[in-house]
C-alpha cells in the first residue's frame, strides 16, 4: 500500500516554480466558485507519519489558497465539554459549512491509529472504529460533502532523517508529538496498523491519497493538484449525490392492508383517580432515578414524535414536571435555520445532545426525515431512505457513549384528532396550536400511517427501542410515557451494575 | 430595600387557586405571541436569599408555561472552554434568540455576590461587576431584550425556619450552595451587599422586583403577574427600543472639511527589497511572539476594516502565513445568518472570540455597525450611535481578560482604487473580487470618509488603539501591519512581566 510512496518521487525547483504559479489561480478560483456555489463542504483529512510534512502542507494550502475560507481543526486533548458527549461529537461541532473548507489536522484516524499503536485497545476494537468512520464518511458524502483524504507517507530511514533535521529547527521543536517516534517500533506498528486503516477506509466515495513526503516540491504539487482536479470536478457536478435509488421502493402499504398502527388497542384509559396516583407514583420514581448518582455516567434523550394533535406538548411537560428544570432542556424541532441548512442533516441534532447527567427532550426529532420530509418530498427518495440507516448509526454512537435513548410514537385515531382540532379552535390560548398545515398533514394521514409503520420496523432496534403510546386517552399516554422512561433508565443502571461487578470479580 | 419582602405577605388558597389558571392561560398566550412575533427575546434573573423560593419559581413557571419555549440556565463550576475565555462569554453563549425565554439561575449577580460575601475580593471590584452588569443589561435591553430580574427576600428568621425544613426534604438535600447559609454571617453580608447590588443595578430599562419568599401562593402568584405585565407591555409596543436620538446628530464633515484621514501620507512606500527583508523580519518576530510561553495568558485579536480594494485580504494573508495554521482562525464578516440575526449585534463577534493562546482574525468586524450600516442605514440612528459605546465596552471587557486587540484601517485614495477595480476585472481568479456593491460604495467615497473619522474617534481607546495604514502601497501597508501587532503583543507581554516583578516584591 505504500509501496510508491517509498520510491523517492522528487520534482525540481525550475518546474515546481514553473508550475506553481497556474495552480495556485486555479485553487484560488476553485475556491471563490465553492463559495459561491454555496452547495457542499470540503474536507480534507491529513495523516500519516511524524515529519513528512503533514503540518508544512496545512500551511502552504493556507498560502496558496484564500484562508479566510478555511479552517484549520485540530484535536489534541478533549475538553471537558467534549469528555461528557460522545467521542463523535467534537468532530460534529467542527464541520466546515456549505461553501467551506475545513482541514482536520488530528482527526478521527490519529485517534484510532494512536490508541492501537499504544496498546490502548486490540485489533476489534480499531476494526470498530474504522467501520464507525467509514459510515460517518459515507453519511458526510451522501449528504454532499467531498472529502479528501491525504496520507503523508516515509520509509522508515528517511524519517529518523527528517526527525534529526526537525531537532535541529527551533520552530517545530514546539510541537509535541503523542507517539514516540524515535522508537524503531511505533514506525512499525504505525504502518502496519496504518495499513489496515487505509485499506479498509479507501472508498470510491472518498479515497486515500498516499502522498511521499520527502520531497516538498513533489508532495506540493501532488496535494495541490489532487485538490485541484477534485475541487473542479465537484463544482461542475449537476448533481451533488445521487438521486437514483437502486433499492425497489417502499411499498405504501402491505398487501393486506394492515398496518403496525392497526394493532395498538386505542381504548386503553385509565380513570382520573388512576392516573393521579399513578402519574405522581412515576413522577417520584423519575425524579429518583435522574438523581442517582450512577446517572453520572449516562445521559437522557427522549424523541417524542406523533399524530398532530396527540398530546406531546401535555406529556412532555408531565415528564418535565418531575424534575428540576436545571436537569433538562427541551428543544422544539422546526425547519431547519439558515446555519442548520449549511450542514449535514443531523448536524442539529448533535448539537443539542446532553452532556452526562443531563436529559434532552426533542419534541419532534430526526425522525422527522423519514416522515414529513418524505411524505411532503422535501427531501429526494434517496436522502430519506439512507436516513433509516443513518439514524441507527446515530443512536447506536450516541448509546455507547452512555446515553439512553428512549423514542416514542403517539397514535390517536382520526375521529379523535378532528375533535381535538376542533376543540382548540375554540380556546384562546389554544389557537397557536392549530394552523393551516395542521388541516393539511390531516389529508395525508395515510401516508404519514405508512411512514410511520417503515419508521418503526427500521429503526426499532435493542439499543434504541420504539414505544408506541394508545395516546386517544390523554392519562393512559402520559402514564406509559413516563413509566417507559423510567424503565429505561432501570436497565441501563442495573447493566451497568452488572458490568460493574464483573469488573470486580 | 427589602423592607417591604419582611412584613408577612400572604395569600390564602382560595384566592390562589381561583387566580391561577386565568393566569396561566394569560400566560401561555403571551408566550405563544412572543413565539409567533420573534421580535425579542425574554431574559429572567432569579437571585436572592437561600431558601425563598427561587428554584420552585422556575420549576412552577416550567409548569404555568410551555417549557418547550423556556431555556433554564444555570451556571456553576465554569468548563476548561468557558475558563479559557473572558468571563462574559459564559453569558453570551447562552442568551435565548427572540421569541424564546431564558432564565438565568446562577448569573452575573450570583457570582458578584459570592465573591463579595467570600471576601474573594472588595467593594471597588463588586463596583466594576455591577458597573459591567448594567452596561450589558442597557445593551441587551437598547438590543429589544425584555429582562425581568427577581429577587427573592426572606428575613434572617425566616430563612433559617426554611433551611431547616428543606433539610428534612430530600427532594432538596442534593442541592449545594456554594456559600455556608447556616452562619448568620453570611445572611448579614449577602444582605448588605446585595442591597448594594440591586440599588445600583435596578434601572428603568430593567428594574429589579423584591419578591418575599415565605409564601408560596404570594411568591408565585406576584411573579406570575409581574411577568404576564411585563410580556403583554412589550407585545403590545410598536418599537422595541427607542427610536429616538437624544443628541444632536453627528456632523457628516468638520466645518474646514479636514478629516484624519487627510493627515496620512498614501505616499509611503517600501521597495522590492526592503519589503522582502522586513517582511521576513516581522514575520520571524510574529512567530516568535506567538509561541512565547506568555503567549499563553493571552489572545489575539486584529480586526481588519478598510476601503475596498485596499489589500485586507493580502494583509491577513501575510499575517498567516508566519503561524501554523493551528494557531489561528479567520472570520470572515458577511451579512449575519438567520441565527446570528436572532441575537444582539455584537453575539457573533463574541462566539468567534478565542481561545487562550490562540488568534482570531476578523476580516471585517464588529465595526459593520458603525459603517456600512450606518451608511446603508441598515439599522437606525439610535442603534449605531450607541454602538461606539457598546463597542468600548467589549474591547474593554475582553481586554481585561488578557486579549490583546489590535485595529486596522486600511486607507487608499480614490484614484487607487479605481485602478485596483480595473485590475480585477481583468483577472481570471479575481473577478469573485470585485461586484456591484463595491462599484456602489465607491459612490459613498465621502460618507464612509465621515463615518471613519467617527469611528476612530470614539473608539480609538488607550486598551485598543486603532491603527491607521497607508496602504496604496500594498508593501508598506503588510510590513506596518504586522509590526503594529508585533508591538502589541511585546507591550502586553512587558505589562505582564511588570505585573510578575510587583507581585513579587
Amino acid at each position: 500500500m505504500f509501496e510508491s510512496a517509498e520510491i523517492g518521487h522528487a520534482i525540481d525547483k525550475e518546474t515546481y516554480d514553473a508550475e506553481v504559479p497556474t495552480l495556485r489561480e486555479a485553487l484560488l478560483e476553485a475556491q471563490y466558485e465553492l463559495q459561491q456555489q454555496k452547495r457542499f463542504p470540503v474536507i480534507i483529512l491529513i495523516n500519516g507519519i511524524e515529519g513528512a510534512g503533514k503540518g508544512e502542507t496545512i500551511k502552504l494550502l493556507n498560502e496558496w489558497m484564500d484562508p479566510r475560507l478555511i479552517e484549520v481543526r485540530t484535536f489534541d486533548q478533549q475538553t471537558d465539554e467534549e469528555l461528557a458527549r460522545p467521542p463523535a461529537w467534537r468532530y460534529w461541532r467542527m464541520l466546515p459549512a456549505k461553501g467551506r473548507m475545513g482541514i482536520f489536522f488530528g482527526n478521527w484516524y490519529s485517534q484510532m491509529l494512536q490508541g492501537r499503536v499504544n496498546g490502548d485497545f486490540k485489533d476489534p476494537v480499531l476494526d470498530q472504529a474504522i467501520n464507525q468512520s467509514e459510515r460517518f464518511e459515507k453519511m458526510l458524502c451522501d449528504e454532499g460533502a467531498l472529502i479528501f483524504k491525504f496520507w503523508f507517507h516515509l520509509s522508515k530511514k528517511q524519517m529518523k532523517a527528517r526527525l534529526k533535521a526537525l531537532a535541529d529547527d527551533p520552530l517545530h521543536s514546539w510541537r509535541i508529538s503523542p507517539l514516540d517516534w524515535q522508537q524503531s517500533e511505533t514506525y512499525d506498528k504505525f504502518v502496519k496498523y496504518g495499513e489496515r486503516v487505509l485499506r479498509r477506509t479507501s472508498r470510491d466515495y472518498a479515497p486515500w491519497h498516499v502522498i511521499e513526503g520527502v520531497d516538498a516540491h513533489y508532495r506540493s504539487l501532488t496535494v495541490g493538484k489532487i485538490l485541484l482536479e477534485g475541487l473542479q470536478n465537484a463544482l461542475t457536478r449537476s448533481s451533488l449525490h445521487p438521486d437514483k435509488v437502486n433499492a425497489a421502493p417502499l411499498p405504501t402499504q402491505a398487501v393486506d392492508q394492515m398496518n403496525l398502527l392497526d394493532s395498538l388497542d386505542l381504548t386503553l384509559r385509565l380513570d382520573k383517580d388512576d392516573y393521579e396516583e399513578q402519574l405522581i407514583t412515576e413522577q417520584a420514581r423519575f425524579s429518583g432515578l435522574m438523581r442517582d448518582k450512577r446517572m453520572r455516567r449516562h445521559a437522557l434523550v427522549a424523541a417524542f414524535e406523533g399524530n398532530d394533535a396527540a398530546g406531546k406538548g401535555g406529556a412532555i411537560r408531565r415528564v418535565a414536571a418531575a424534575l428540576d428544570p436545571r436537569q433538562y432542556n427541551i428543544v422544539p424541532i422546526a425547519a431547519p435555520t439558515e446555519d442548520e441548512r449549511a450542514q449535514p442533516y443531523l448536524w442539529r441534532f448533535w448539537r443539542q445532545l446532553p452532556a452526562k447527567g443531563k436529559f434532552t427532550i426533542f419534541d419532534r426529532s430526526w425522525y422527522g426525515r423519514v416522515l414529513v420530509e418524505r411524505i411532503e418530498g422535501f427531501c429526494p427518495p434517496a436522502d430519506w431512505l439512507r436516513a433509516y440507516s443513518e439514524i441507527n448509526d446515530f443512536e447506536e454512537q450516541i448509546s455507547q457513549s452512555g446515553i439512553i435513548v428512549v423514542k416514542f410514537w403517539l397514535a390517536i385515531d382520526k375521529q379523535t384528532q378532528l375533535e381535538r382540532f376542533q376543540a382548540r379552535e375554540e380556546i384562546p390560548f389554544k389557537r397557536f396550536k392549530i394552523t393551516e398545515d395542521d388541516w393539511r398533514n390531516r389529508d395525508k394521514w395515510d401516508a404519514y400511517r405508512g411512514a410511520v409503520g417503515d419508521m418503526v420496523d427500521r429503526t426499532s432496534t435493542e439499543i434504541s427501542p420504539w414505544t408506541l403510546v394508545e395516546a386517544n386517552d390523554k392519562r393512559w399516554a402520559r402514564v406509559k410515557v413516563l413509566r417507559t422512561i423510567n424503565r429505561a433508565l432501570e436497565e441501563a443502571f442495573e447493566k451497568s451494575d452488572k458490568k460493574a461487578k464483573k469488573h470486580k470479580h
